[in-house]
């Protein structure tokens, strides 16, 4: 799928997975397997965060669209997310350890710079997950459920389940435990396809799960600082699309791009699990599809990414296969 | 060459080449394509080494196996490596701003902090390369050359470049410039296996060269610390074997390691240019051989590393792939 070359070779290779679905689900274009099995980590927060909606627990918490795009991010843990974190929580009654997505250090260098001249720990609201598990804790008092939410049996990652299934349109054969101690389900990259076409032909006012998606996919298109955070290629390349686009990464190179307007859905994992080129991929695919000026500074950044050295002079290109479009 | 395991499946999996060398460069076993074409970034320090030996430049500058095992290192910054250089320049009469190879912070995390802790910026010492330039230095003092050192025409680098292409075998088709702005020469993998047998064969007292190399070999075999830092898959792997073995990491996934005791040499590049993979790969190789143990914790850390989440439950496994052994 992408190449980094450096001097008059390319050094490094990556090779994928890549789909576009249509309105009903159906393959419109395919790079590699579309039956892969794949973990799609965090590109399946909005479908995870759908229960917490559908529940009525999020309107029953007064959750607005800050909240409900944090509940899909996997964020920078700067203070424009934590702070927001901490007062949904606060506003549950709840606190921080009453989390059970651990704590690393923010990717966000003031906060991560703050806390080392602190001598300071990093706390559960700095984990990029901590959105999402905010909202699991917002299902889970609505539901009445015990504090062990983030177990598989428990029936909020029973309801994330059910939603799942029924979204990816088939059953999952197994599940992982994600780094924030969720289990995350498998299913084939065709069913992250199908599920991210359904979310942008979603309609608010359908149905329950079509509105509740609506809601999510609009959350995540008015703020796309809230869902990854600045230099991210979530942020940086929503706010470049030519028109309203929901992007979610996912560790080990997941990529999902919603795109309302077309009724499509993306979905692609780079085999090696390497960032730089799911990056690179999902960024080719958006100017494919005429969503992306490749010209933009943004497409430019991560679809042709000139790479420099520590002296800043340039030393080789990370960009798209042959026969990958970009 | 590696899997990358979350409960039941393999999430990621990364492709490359790998090849034994025995004393006369002839292949004993090969993964993949010997032929490829590489960069050997890194891996091939103890080659761009060998003028600053054979030219009189390092024993007119009193250097010692520190210094030598410092010239082939990529180290982390820590202040046994950067107070090292900075003594090493200074007694040459040259000072940091001499330095071509820029500044990053340095991975070493006490160093590191104390930078931000001091809200200071990293310098040209902490760059994992500034032996490797301190070495350049102290040649390019000797022969009097211009300050650009780092040029690919310059004297320094086309000395680098003759000893590469004979060590290799054969000639170097072109070059890439390297992080550090000094020139990386491409050869094939099969060339890089030949120069670390040669390596691991290279008699003190036979010849300049072979003692050239037998220095630097034995250096690093003496100064695991040095080569490195704590922490990293070279120091640790070299400590951990049987015997003594000289390994050394590239950028993009490349790995070579010097045998002595069995006159072989390895060379292995990930084509995805992880390095999770390529230290899982050297450690399976060197498992493979006998020269390391599978239940040293070190092999176990880089060779089947359990990997564990924000809260420290297990999620899966980096282990050698299926054929590659372990």
């Amino acid at each position: 799928m992408t190449e980094i070359w450096r001097g008059p070779m390319a050094e490094s290779l990556h090779l994928g997975h890549a789909l576009i679905c249509g309105p009903g689900g159906e393959i419109i274009e395919a790079w590699g397997d579309p039956q892969v099995q794949v973990y799609p980590r965090s590109s399946c927060k909005m479908l995870q965060a759908l229960p917490l909606i559908e529940s009525g627990a999020a309107d029953a918490a007064g959750l607005g669209p800050e909240h409900l795009a944090l509940a899909c991010a996997s964020h920078n843990g700067a203070a424009i997310h934590t702070a927001r974190v901490a007062d949904w929580i606060e506003g549950l009654g709840l606190a921080e350890p009453d989390f059970r997505c651990g704590s690393h250090m923010p990717k966000d260098e003031d906060a991560a710079h703050a806390l080392i001249r602190a001598h300071a720990a990093p706390c559960q609201l700095h984990n990029n997950c901590s959105g999402k598990h905010a909202g699991f804790l917002t299902l889970n008092r609505h539901i009445g459920g015990g504090p062990d939410y983030e177990l598989f049996d428990h029936p909020v990652q029973q309801a994330c389940l059910r939603a799942f299934e029924e979204v990816t349109g088939q059953d999952s054969p197994g599940h992982g435990i994600d780094g924030c101690s969720a289990p995350n389900f498998l299913t084939t990259l065709h069913g992250m396809g199908r599920a991210m076409a359904w979310f942008a032909n979603a309609r608010e006012g359908a149905d329950t799960r079509q509105s509740a998606a609506a809601r999510l996919r609009d959350a995540m298109i008015a703020h796309p600082d809230l869902v990854a955070g600045e230099g991210r290629a979530c942020t940086e390349l929503m706010r470049a699309c030519n028109e309203p686009v929901a992007l979610k990464t996912g560790a080990e190179a997941f990529f999902v791009a919603i795109i309302p307007g077309r009724g499509l859905g993306i979905a692609l994992k780079i085999a090696d699990g390497a960032d730089r080129a799911a990056e690179c991929t999902i960024a080719a695919l958006l100017v494919r599809l005429g969503v992306l000026d490749a010209n933009h500074p943004s497409a430019r950044k991560f679809m042709n990414k000139v790479m420099t050295n520590w002296r800043g002079i340039e030393t080789g290109m990370i960009k798209p296969a042959a026969g990958l479009p970009g």
